[in-house]
């Protein structure tokens, strides 16, 4: 029978190429330019002093065809992402929003992705206008008024697959990179680990005809690296690490930190994510954040505490810069 | 290098199992009996005579994991589906609009996948209220007052992965087979050609500590078959072909009206399918069916044009039957 397995070849990091080839070997998406402006004009706006942090969301596509028909996808729907990016946006920061595109958005997460879309929040007043029905009305005034009050400070650029992602994760590294510990990069995006090289992809879509499908991926190379030791140095760099193995979320972790030499992994659990996390930093114990059942039913994120302690901790991180 | 490639192993088709097979080796999805009695009470709330349609839209998921976190989908937003269901609504058809969760949804696809979200349609009106932004409030009164108008006649039901759509297509064909000639099967979504069997699937996340990645899929039976002679005998048949080679595209929806004996094969390609497509039956040439960028550009659909046609085929069908 099929399986998915992974091949017992050769051992593994000699075959991982070095992001600079994969840069090399990859097509910029079409708004790098755009963002490269957009991003050093937004961080040139902000007062001097202010923090900014760069929050990347959703899941990266892999293309299979090069006349894209179908594509590997990681299981994202943005929901950390967009939670967090109005979590520091709440607590002064300026962010920049890197985010899977039709994936969810600071504010407008709460509806989005549902069966309802914007006609079913409105109904006609009977007076030729319309309004909003009255079962939403106070919510919907909530979060119009924080949007209001707070997307002068919001910057959103989109990615949908890997190579866009990563060519925009180096390019807005490097416009923060100046900034310093004043810059915190918060990597929430999940960023898939294999890839098919673009010179290698069949032209067109795929026959089935011919029976069973056999597909060869590459592993993508540690992005981490880079970032860490060349693109943005000073920065405060916080990466995620989701599993679904109990057993192996730690080691990993722990094994992240000690490979890239940044300041924290968030380390979390595909089943238990909404309501619990670890804080991994290489010089102390595992920091556990949790919320209840009850507190999550009645609207609580638990990235209003990940930010909260984030925040706290790069305030430490820079001033000691 | 790597590559996408097929085996080029045994003979296809004999590896091929059974649609039967299929449904005995995976799981029906959680809502195929809230499925099954929502389609029942509304195919019966209609009036005598009136047409139905089951719609189909949005991409199939194939997991990669039975804790899923990766997935190879099919790249389709629903936009051909959605404003299809829109046309039958205002053709006086009823519709059962079975969607990928996430994508577009008739009247609210203009709204969605965007960047803008609820939000940015609205502001606050200085009185504690909130209006619609004038800029949009003509436009968004016209398509509420449809929707008003039609949403009584569309249900809606969702899937995500390969089989969810499967066994929902199943169901709910096999309910409107009574129904006979008066109902249409109008197949838009994209389905994934291949599959993993779930009782293949790696348990946890895949792992990519161990270098590249090989991934096996099988052949997806072909349920169209079993959909025209033994779930809905009597119904009309729409599916649709899409191809990114222009010289398969012919032959290809040739070989699925030949081999599954359905009513017509809409047959588009890639990168022009939003102005133009072709309506293939077993005894004509093929009839095209385009509107010009223009048209495209003031708002046109071209599943107006699209729907119109079937429409008419579908009377005579009817009225022959």
């Amino acid at each position: 029978m099929s399986t998915a397995s992974k091949t017992q070849a050769a051992p593994a990091e000699r075959k991982v190429i070095d992001p600079d080839t994969y840069f090399d070997h990859n097509q910029p998406p079409a708004n790098l330019q755009q963002a490269h402006s957009a991003v050093a004009a937004f961080i040139g706006a902000q007062e001097a002093g202010r923090p900014i942090v760069l929050v990347t969301s959703g899941g990266t596509t892999v293309p299979l065809e090069n006349n894209t028909v179908r594509f590997v996808d990681n299981f994202s729907a943005g929901t950390r992402g967009s939670s967090s990016a109005e979590q520091f946006l709440e607590a002064g920061y300026a962010v920049v929003f890197l985010y899977r595109e039709h994936s969810l958005q600071p504010f407008n997460r709460q509806y989005s992705h549902r069966t309802e879309g914007l006609l079913d929040y409105l109904q006609p007043d009977g007076r030729g206008g319309i309004s909003v029905r009255p079962e939403y009305k106070e919510r919907v005034l909530s979060d119009l008024n924080r949007y209001e009050q707070l997307r002068a400070r919001l910057l959103k650029v989109s990615f949908t697959t890997l190579a866009d992602y990563l060519f925009l994760l180096r390019e807005i590294s490097l416009l923060l990179a100046p900034t310093g510990a004043r810059s915190m990069l918060y990597l929430a995006a999940a960023v898939s680990d294999f890839f098919i090289p673009s010179h290698s992809l069949a032209e067109h879509k795929i026959q089935s005809a011919g029976g069973d499908l056999t597909l060869h991926m590459n592993q993508v190379p540690k992005f981490l690296r880079p970032l860490v030791k060349v693109w943005a140095p000073a920065c405060f760099v916080v990466s995620f690490k989701l599993e679904t193995d109990p057993g192996l979320l730690e080691p990993k972790a722990r094994h992240a930190l000690d490979k890239y030499g940044h300041h924290v992994v968030v380390a979390n659990l595909l089943h238990t994510r909404k309501w619990q996390v670890w804080l991994l930093t290489r010089d102390a114990d595992p920091c556990l954040l949790q919320i209840s059942q009850d507190q999550l039913l009645r609207g609580h994120d638990i990235e209003q505490d990940i930010v909260a302690e984030l925040v706290r901790r790069h305030k430490v991180h820079a001033s000691a810069a």
